[in-house]
């Protein structure tokens, strides 16, 4: 196929938005400052919108319930006094030819490969989910595309399936499903094959429907035939005259130099901000609640630097293991597949300086301040480890191994755990520590903040021997069971002069009582809007994987043998000595005690 | 009444302690050197008295139960363990004469008042609770002193009315109950005679049997006879070769000349030493913890001053009036009853730097020297007010003036608040708000501090135009409902950016399944063990007064007119401009919203 120089592309529109009041950007700045960010609760899909009501207090024990209906009217109103603004100049001059009302423009959002586990489990219930709460355009079309045959009838039998009305079980649900599943169809075709897609061109200007229309494609297909769906996509069914994105989803390469190759190979037929790379632990609402943590409570200000931090922990754990779907987890390992994306995603925005706004520019560039502050990895700075099976109680738990698509004699690691640093003022000297892994006796995903000691303690003697663990701690549970809590020492009541370690706690089950939406949820709508905060850059996925590729190579070229670890134990003893080496203990376990 | 030279008293034994391990200053540590401190969490009542467990930590969901049959045993082993430390060679040669085994000492508490109010609620009780703790010595009697006549038999029958079993309400309480009523006398003089302290002298003797003697007064009577009180008990039934103790309660005068007279009086009789000056605040479980909190948690160290304090309140409500118990009330108001004692005290314990140790000598050098730092009161740094009667939903309340023992034109206030300020490089320009009342719409006692704005907040927009209600805060509910939370920022789950202002929480009642000794019931036990850290000293006192005295005189002067409030309201609205001066809301009436 021969390569399309990307001036063919409707490039011209990137930078501009054509859906009226969901596209904020555009809407209250000129499009000549991109690096302005509206909150996005100025949009439609926030829960409330009115700035006095923003923040409100309770009580400890309180909770306040959201009402819907409240919700549902403050959000009308607010679409209409968003909708009188009439557009600055500079916007309409930009956006030439563009219609800002919505009656005038769509979104279409095809999944290629709307046939995977992937789209039904995910995509198609977080679209539901979105067009149940109101967040999608008024004129909105969803197309599945895939190889298999399949008319729109039998795709909504199979994306019906998936259906639930999750939040809040209200009513009309069966009714908004049934609304939901007529805007889905679905388009048979090859992924490499620009005459489908030309076909799929067609059918999405049927729908369009003569409106300005904005195309939102989702791969949803292995890493291997990205680029040739990228290129037939943008060829051949590239919006007209509004923009064109593409959602893609792990893994970006395995290494520096293959994920360096598939970038090139996406910006033959894309630019920058047309690729929105998913790493969805960052649409998850404890990952996006802690830049807020950070930057919007002055307690946390002062002790957020090496100072006050001994440590950082990033911890990964699943409960299972391959169970026979190992043939792709085996090409990669825990490293590549947690993290060098999700943990140390994390850990930048952890560790990141105070970017200048919350523009996704801006962040992203803090983003890759820090990656390319951190020390490359080292083979020192790693263990890794490999499930065996295990027999408890009458029941056997296979090894990684016993998996039929995983190799007899893979050294895969589905454990690993890593010291990382970063070598900048702030951090200088203090221990990130990452720990995953798969088939662990539980299964959770968290970040503590272990603080230094009390200099000069007081209380040294009531704490007697082991002033270690009367350090304070903060715990962001990210899943399950969100929760924030900051572990302090406090007098037992009684009339002795006992100490213990509690907890201040904020647990998101008892405080809110809406149910939290999906990562997917947040980030597809993230893309349609044009909101790119949460997305990877290029540069930041060079940097990540530049710290871990000549480790990786070294583990791989040395085969250096996992510590096994029975299914459903606490992993590899070997971490601990990890985490000594840097006089560090893992919380999770102290925890667990 | 002669005065009595303070030689003939028993000073010589003042610094020495004769209660083997009720006094662990005196046997861990040589007397040269009195400023050690062991912490109470070694004596026979702590709760846990092993060093390695004496941090523990939990989940924020679990909490573990003190399990009360295996402290008893620790609690002997640790008893053991102490009693076989020989005691320092030192000590022996300034404790001539005395023994450290229990068998051959004893203490006597003679309640000076016995059938006031003060002493059958809380006094007696107070002890009892002590006693059935196991943490009475051996040897003890109570003896109640009051000038009516009784009989042992009676005064039992009296002090157990009420008497309960609070704590756990375990078995074996009815026996116990009888045991301690067993200790328990009645001697009746008048409280100025040495003849009759002379009689009280010799059953004490008796029931002394030739042991150490060691004897504590707990002045449970009016200011006015509290000298000749002192001169009496001290001249006629002063401990022979132990210590003898006094516990006096305020009032401590109604202003720096007559708080001075008073120890002036007091020390004609008394060492410093034997002087133990009751502020219950100081016993109460959370204002204990308050030293903790700030000294054993790296998280609070960066934050304690004006860089990231904004304003500290201290806050006192209760919701009732005098209810016809005016007359002493009348003479003091609430400024001296509350504000210039209670809430001082706490505001020392707050503000005061590091102490050199958790000695009583140090942590009250410390505490007198932020209150000579502060600035004197002026009329403009407080405001006053007075209840009014009220009729809410058919039922009547009484005003101030409406009680019997109130002279009809009092403009005693019944309310105050106050604008404090410390004059040091730590608390410069931070206000201190206190704000104490009768007869308000709840009651309750708590620290609030609230924290600056965040500089330079990204998420300024998010917050809208009320950033003053985005700053954190730490509140400590002194009662009831004992707890501590911090009010950060947070994201509210969902798909917006919106945020507000949760809670991090420890309620102690979720987290602690003990119930809270009462105040009283710590401070006798830290009279009897000699330690002097929770109460106050004579300078501090002085301090206190000089602080206060000048603008409680003006208003007296000048006849100040109280702002009149409603029974049961939140107050007079003239407490806002005051806060309102300082740029400061009262975080209280915000969350009652």
């Amino acid at each position: 196929m021969a390569t399309v120089p990307s001036s063919t592309l409707s490039k011209a529109h990137m930078n501009s938005c054509s859906i009226g009041f969901y596209c904020n950007k555009d809407l209250f700045f000129s499009s000549v400052s991109p690096k302005r960010f509206v909150p996005r609760k100025l949009t439609l899909c926030s829960n409330h919108n009115s700035y006095p009501n923003a923040v409100s207090m309770h009580d400890g024990s309180v909770v306040k319930k959201v009402n819907p209906i409240e919700n549902e009217v403050s959000a009308k109103k607010l679409k209409e006094a968003v909708l009188s603004v009439s557009p600055p100049l500079q916007e309409q001059k930009d956006g030439a030819g563009l219609d800002f009302n919505t009656e005038n423009s769509t979104v279409s959002i095809t999944i290629v490969g709307a046939s995977g586990d992937l789209a039904k489990k995910k995509i198609f219930p977080a679209l539901f989910a979105l067009y149940y709460e109101g967040c999608l355009p008024e004129h909105f079309s969803i197309f599945g595309y895939a190889r298999s045959k399949m008319t729109d009838a039998e795709l909504r039998v199979m994306v019906s399936r998936t259906l639930t009305c999750r939040i809040d079980k209200r009513e009309n649900c069966d009714e908004k499903m049934e609304q939901f599943l007529q805007r889905c169809f679905y388009h048979s075709g090859q992924y490499d094959s620009q005459e489908h897609f030309r076909d799929l061109d067609r059918k999405l200007k049927e729908h369009e429907a003569g409106r300005v229309s904005n195309r939102l494609f989702y791969l949803s297909i292995p890493p291997n035939i990205f680029v040739d769906a990228v290129k037939c996509a943008s060829v051949s069914a590239s919006a007209a005259n509004g923009w064109t994105r593409v959602i893609v989803e792990k893994p970006f390469g395995r290494d520096s130099e293959s994920s360096a190759a598939l970038t090139k190979s996406l910006k033959q037929y894309l630019d920058e901000d047309q690729i929105f790379r998913i790493d969805h632990y960052l649409g998850k609402e404890l990952v996006e609640n802690l830049s807020v943590l950070r930057f919007s409570n002055l307690i946390f200000e002062p002790l957020w630097s090496r100072q006050y931090i001994r440590n950082v922990q990033f911890i990964f754990s699943e409960n299972f293991g391959t169970e026979g779907r190992g043939g792709y987890f085996d090409n990669y390992g825990i490293v590549r597949d947690i993290m060098q994306n999700h943990l140390l995603q994390i850990l930048a925005l952890f560790a990141m300086e105070t970017p200048v706004s919350l523009d996704a520019e801006d962040i992203r560039n803090e983003k890759v301040k820090v990656l390319r502050s951190m020390r490359t990895l080292t083979l020192d700075d790693i263990v890794i480890g490999q499930y065996k099976g295990d027999t408890r109680g009458g029941v056997t738990y296979p090894g990684y191994i016993d998996d039929n698509t995983v190799p007899k004699d893979s050294l895969t690691p589905t454990f690993a755990a890593a010291a990382l640093f970063i070598d900048n003022p702030r951090w200088d000297g203090v221990p990130f520590l990452m720990k995953a892994g798969k088939a662990l006796h539980k299964r959770g995903a968290e970040i503590r903040v272990q603080f230094r000691h009390v200099p000069g303690n007081l209380y040294k003697k009531t704490f007697g021997t082991d002033l270690d663990q009367a350090t304070n701690e903060l715990v962001i549970r990210v899943q399950p069971d969100e929760a924030i809590y900051l572990k302090i020492n406090n007098k037992v009541p009684g009339l002795g002069m006992r100490l213990d370690r509690s907890n201040l706690n904020l647990l998101y089950a008892a405080r809110y009582s809406k149910e939290i939406p999906d990562a997917y949820e947040r980030l597809l709508l993230d893309a349609i809007e044009g909101e790119r905060r949460l997305f990877i850059r290029s540069d930041e996925l060079d940097a990540a994987w530049s710290l871990f590729t000549p480790v990786l190579k070294e583990i791989e070229e040395k085969k250096v043998t996992p510590e096994y670890y029975p299914y459903g134990s606490r992993g590899p003893v070997i971490a601990h000595y990890l985490a000594a080496r840097h006089k560090v203990r893992w919380g999770d376990i102290i925890e667990d005690e």
